[in-house]
């Protein structure tokens, strides 16, 4: 073909999609099967949503409200920010992607993790730009050699708090540390999907730090606690200036209207985001007993998913557990081959999942 | 601030949305509002469509299917192409979006009528691309000038077709004679958004000249007649090159899940389109007849929109029909002050905006 693609775009990979739960049924010829692989919530989501769900349904038919009105204004209400700082599109994923939109340029570079979430590496290449990964340290961000990397060339630098897939933290001591030593033509992305799951007290609240560092952009979504991952919406918060930038962006219409009106009524039900911090803690003090007494090495998590060492071959594992109903995420596929990740499920699943674990293991 | 925004995101229009039913109800004071300014479907979507968001609401914390796998497969079974040639995304604006952002570089040349789809400025601009706008032909694409106007820096030309705000069409030969005068280094978009609401015999199938054109992507959309704007989701056909191309730029999950559900769904339901298609036709026939007793020039369309000149200033008169209950889209916001972009309603719709444009024509 004489058509030219930007080079940018032959140099993307293709996602490889785990499994959906009904193929994995089908070609196994399985009746039950548990998806512990995507971080989602087991809970699924607040009954009030639902209600508002059912009553969405006749208005399939009508354009969501391009100004993403009523549910910026409850993010920023919630938060206690100013309306024109918020901006929301199709989960973390598409933030990503908008921010690299906004500030990559062909060659400049963003500095990442070396084992963190995935789609800053697609995102960045998407525009151009170089992918700078820094080896982890105790399975966490090395804040200190991610700054050490930053160049004239840095335009953003991606902390993942916490960490997937590690489920690691940075303290609010380690993050102010580094933030005084962050240039300020250097936007800092504090992605934080996870934060209602955090356990650590040390954890930074990064909103505070906001109007000292209006080069922060923090994202949050509605994917992990709130069950709201089929809808598709995620938000920032950032400066006046920088909220501006992106709204103009993001596609007039890319919230669709049943997530923009279930994540308004999501917000407000905090009790239900309670039960699933709760939940999860519980369950995961499980899981960690469970994996103790078998032996194997995990990394404390602040998410709902625990990664953990099977020093075995995750490849074959997963394969394993699939056969025997439980989709989990190999670490080969998150850049730690012989782990896996598991998304903390209800108690009844991680009940089976532990006693499938247990059989393949002993294969 | 020492941040640096891409120079071409300074240059992007904030999206200015439509006011929303129940914004216009409480400032005005109303209590019944009908809003024939987006072109959604009065009818809503299909029954069955329903049904299947129904049992949608308790998946809601499920990440949707990656790969798209179910829709792409109904979409190519539907269009008789391959799988490979489907890419999927956010509605029409977004498959927009992804083509600019696969084949522009700054300073690339994108070709479009002066009345047409605005997003395709916002995308090219996006991308650093230069917008060419040519003058229209009696209201409709001015297909000579267009393939005139291509450059040696030409990479996309857009051919919206019925074309919208103007609700025309160009015909089958009229496509074939400029396809072969299209050089192959350059993209022919043909956005058919509003296929399924043609009457006119003359128009393309512009599916069946794609494998003698592979620089051509054809788009579709569930937002109009299938009645899904809510759900987000638009769809496209073109070489499987092209969208192996479009199915690296597209994010994983840009797709919703309830969105991919439905819109398979409503793809089976061609009776539900058929009723639409005729409910139309009757209901344009009637709204014809109408502005002919007013006396008020109108664009023959092949859509569910007419356009018609006021001769009078028509963001006066959509002040004084928003007074009234009925939301349009004055032309002024779409390059043709004096004119109105009426959505075509159900019958009772038709006749309370007609009586409301007697009203306020005699103020």
């Amino acid at each position: 073909m004489n058509y030219a693609v930007r080079s940018e775009i032959l140099n993307l990979n293709v996602y490889k999609a785990g499994k959906p739960i009904d193929e994995v049924k089908r070609e196994l010829g399985l009746n039950e099967v548990i998806k512990l692989a995507s971080n989602e919530n087991p809970l699924g989501c607040s009954e009030k949503v639902k209600a508002v769900l059912k009553n969405m349904i006749d208005e399939a038919n009508m354009y969501p409200d391009a100004s993403n009105y009523e549910l910026k204004y409850n993010i920023a209400k919630k938060n206690n920010v100013h309306f024109d700082q918020i901006f929301c599109s199709t989960g973390s994923d598409s933030l990503i992607k908008v921010i690299c939109n906004t500030f990559l340029n062909s060659g400049d570079e963003s500095i990442m993790g070396e084992v963190t979430f995935s789609r800053y590496i697609d995102s960045t290449k998407l525009m151009g730009g170089k992918v700078i990964q820094i080896p982890m340290k105790n399975h966490g961000l090395d804040l200190d050699a991610m700054v050490n990397a930053i160049t004239e060339k840095t335009k953003i630098i991606w902390l993942c708090n916490p960490n997937n897939p590690t489920g690691t933290i940075f303290t609010k001591s380690e993050l102010e540390n580094i933030l005084k030593k962050i240039p300020s033509h250097v936007i800092v992305v504090m992605d934080e999907a996870y934060i209602e799951y955090v356990t650590d007290k040390e954890y930074p609240d990064s909103l505070s730090l906001l109007p000292s560092y209006p080069n922060m952009i923090i994202l949050r979504t509605f994917s992990k606690a709130y069950g709201l991952a089929a809808l598709r919406c995620g938000y920032g918060i950032a400066s006046k200036e920088l909220g501006g930038y992106f709204n103009r962006v993001i596609g007039p219409f890319d919230v669709n209207l049943f997530a923009q009106k279930a994540a308004v009524t999501a917000l407000e039900d905090q009790d239900f985001i309670k039960l699933v911090h709760n939940t999860n803690k519980d369950c995961k003090e499980y899981l960690y007993k469970e994996l103790e007494n078998l032996g194997l090495e995990y990394i404390k998590s602040n998410t709902n998913f625990i990664m953990f060492d099977t020093k075995k071959d995750d490849i074959n594992l997963f394969n394993e557990l699939l056969k025997r109903g439980v989709i989990i995420r190999p670490g080969s596929f998150l850049g730690m081959p012989g782990w896996i990740r598991l998304s903390i499920g209800t108690k009844e699943q991680n009940i089976v999942f532990i006693n499938a674990l247990k059989e393949v293991l002993s294969l």
